[in-house]
């Protein structure tokens, strides 16, 4: 969105459903003008202009006298509605014809076509929702998993609002304690131990949990890239084909040729994760061939894990260890990989003999499986999760963070804090405690979108005795 | 629909929105049950339960505990919606996760999936739509032009229905006046000229002309396939793009390779075309080049008309001709075809000197054009739609009809009347004359689903003189 063409109240529209053949399709209108505007191509155009709020009606979309779609209109009116303003909705038939003449008829009639995430924008302008609500809107829709759905449908709940909330009231009076004592340092008795660093200090390790959510969080909002690799005829394939039959494909799209890679979206226990099948490894003159191998490589760059396929029934070669290191080394850290040793049914690999020759590779696991079988598939799949959930606070009590923004703006309000607590200690003036408090209070506020300095005011008269 | 699965007021749900990432989706349901059964995953379930017919409702989809998804809820109660029975759609984000999350719970708390068209065929057994109505709503969703839209929004509000409603009286009406002779033959000076056979052969001629409406309802409906052939270098993928250019391009799509033929929607004045650019003509040794040519064959048999294109500045060869000749014939009849001289700007055809060497082509025009400078273009388009109208009835004040089973339906009635006609004229019993004109009544009464003998008989009586 661009801002500078905002300007509040002016008529705006959009389709907000996808444009393909379907029952029905779904056009928004916003602005103080909307429902005299829709009214004037509306066939029951008085029934419109006084319909209350909240209130559905049946007619014709017309131009002139030309019928364009039976359709249903439901009615908001201002504050109650999304955006907080006017709106009508309009439930057309779901053609691309009908859609596009009913839209551009609107266009023609007064409305500007919204831009993207304007009646969010609005909304929020409007206070009818916080930047953390209005973020997992956008999130609810992309998310590729009913667990990714479900954290979001969380922060659109309001869980991470709440959550920074109360995190700012803890500041907020920590920072009235220390505003007391600034202004009436002789009043020692009372004041002494009201501003001690306990409350600042655990208000550092939540907001520290919360900032380390955001490694989980993200998780199931992106997905991970898992690479399937290991010499031809490995059982790369097998193996691919056996995940997504255990953990249920969610699209599955074929990219390239079998020399490059095949993909698929699958969802391992809610992790969405896409699963690529590489080319095999092999040391090859064939010119075809070596791009794969390339390929293979470049892919792994990207990993979050790498999974190096073995047939059991053969001894690991220096070639195996040469590959995989190549896999696995990215500049001065390694991707997670486990050695899978396959085709179980025929021969039971001795993963204890095989450690000591990948120690170079820093594998995370070693896991047995039958492609053929299932046997070990699960268990692959419960060493994926773990590994990739590894060092994140993946707790559903606490509300999790939604975006890269928000964790950059608790990490700054973590540094502040730090900062204060440093200053503090080190018997610096209390002023640049309190500044290094409302910095961080200001991150925290840039995650909901409020300016709060009325909080800290109304904190400081709160903390003060009756009558003084 | 297979109606043997039909219960009326089993609960029914369906995703009603393309299934992609957008802001907003719509989930509908049907059924006696539908309020309560929705209520019981709502967030707001009393004031659902109490909410009165064309109101919207704010809430939550609940899972129990766990929230689904935020949604507006619009409510229907019968016979006041679009099936005749209760009704709540919901309308949820537009995510492939939180449409499937919330749908997937209503099949678990009692909703039956819906299946293709329940929705309609219980608004038709509920007496809210007949079938040319109905009809109409799957040709508005699937039409690829506004003015194939607009001709369905025309069925749809309700123009057709109300054409044959207007037949049927005449022809009711003419019935009754063959009753009454039938049963008092006697009272011939009343009765004598009531029955003279002006008025069916009027309905005739007005079923013939609704009857050929069709083939221009087709075209507006289904499209026209156009194919651009030629030898190589003729100019073909120049006046394809110059085409797509002066006519809206609606879809543009590439299939196969430019050795096989490119395809792509275009609307010729509102008339939907696929336009086909094909692999030049040239008797050729090469395989894959002759599986080209092989291919242009093939599509010209399907061809609504054969473009063939000629380079101003060359000869009219033998080949030409002979090529042309294999596009166009078609067993007894040939595909109408239009000889374009393209490169104009480079040298005028003579166009009258070409015609004699086609003359076994059988061709509906010459054009000439230059689709660098534009010139011809518009005219090749009017060219196009006057070949592609040609024959049928294309007025817009009249209704036309939507689909082939109303034209069989019609055809039969125009049997019918006919026979009906013959039997009287030759002086047969009227009784066979009764039985004809009931036969066309009941094929009328088919194409808006209705069953119609009681509408015989009141127009009988209301024939008879007052207290008779």
């Amino acid at each position: 969105m661009n801002n500078n063409n905002y300007l509040p109240q002016v008529p705006i529209a959009a389709i907000a459903t996808a444009l393909a053949p379907s029952a029905l399709a779904v056009i928004r209108t916003s602005g103080s003008l909307s429902i005299e505007l829709v009214s004037s191509v509306f066939s029951r155009s008085k029934a419109l202009l006084q319909a209350q709020g909240n209130t559905t009606l049946y007619g014709w979309i017309v131009d002139g006298d030309e019928k364009i779609d039976e359709v249903i209109l439901a009615v908001y009116r201002a504050p109650k509605s999304f955006t907080g303003e006017n709106m009508v909705e309009i439930f057309c038939h779901g053609g691309t014809s009908p859609v596009l003449s009913v839209f551009n008829l609107l266009l023609r009639s007064g409305f500007r076509q919204a831009e993207r995430g304007e009646f969010s924008f609005r909304a929020f302008l409007n206070g009818k929702t916080d930047l953390t609500r209005a973020e997992a809107v956008r999130e609810i829709i992309e998310s590729k998993t009913g667990e990714s759905r479900s954290r979001a449908a969380g922060r659109l709940s309001g869980n991470l609002e709440e959550q920074l909330t109360s995190i700012k009231h803890a500041l907020i009076h920590t920072l009235g304690t220390i505003e007391v004592e600034i202004e009436y340092p002789e009043d020692e008795e009372t004041i002494a131990d009201a501003f001690d660093t306990t409350e600042l200090k655990e208000t550092i390790v939540l907001l520290k949990k919360l900032s380390s959510s955001w490694k989980c969080e993200k998780l199931y909002q992106e997905g991970a890239r898992i690479i399937l690799s290991g010499k031809t005829n490995a059982g790369k394939s097998s193996l691919f084909n056996a995940l997504l039959k255990e953990e249920r494909a969610i699209v599955s799209d074929v990219h390239g040729t079998t020399r490059d890679w095949i993909e698929s979206y699958v969802s391992f226990d809610g992790i969405p994760a896409r699963l690529f099948d590489t080319a095999g490894l092999r040391e090859t003159q064939d010119l075809v061939e070596k791009r794969g191998v390339e390929m293979t490589y470049d892919l792994s760059r990207d990993a979050d894990i790498v999974l190096y396929l073995l047939d059991s029934r053969y001894e690991v070669t220096n070639n195996d260890v040469s590959f995989l290191e190549a896999l696995v080394t990215r500049s001065t850290t390694h991707v997670p990989s486990i050695v899978v040793f396959t085709k179980s049914d025929l021969k039971q690999a001795d993963i204890e003999a095989a450690k000591p020759l990948f120690k170079s590779c820093n594998i995370s696991q070693y896991v047995s499986v039958c492609s053929k079988t299932g046997d070990g598939i699960h268990e692959l799949g419960n060493a994926v999760k773990t590994i990739l959930l590894q060092g994140s606070s993946t707790e559903r009590d606490q509300a999790g963070l939604g975006s890269e923004r928000q964790k950059k703006s608790v990490d700054e309000a973590v540094h502040c804090l730090e900062h204060a607590l440093f200053v503090y200690e080190k018997d610096y003036t209390l002023d640049a405690v309190v500044q290094d408090i409302e910095d961080a209070l200001e991150a925290l506020s840039s995650i909901t979108g409020e300016v709060t300095p009325e909080d800290v005011l109304g904190s400081i008269f709160a903390n003060f005795c009756v009558g003084k």
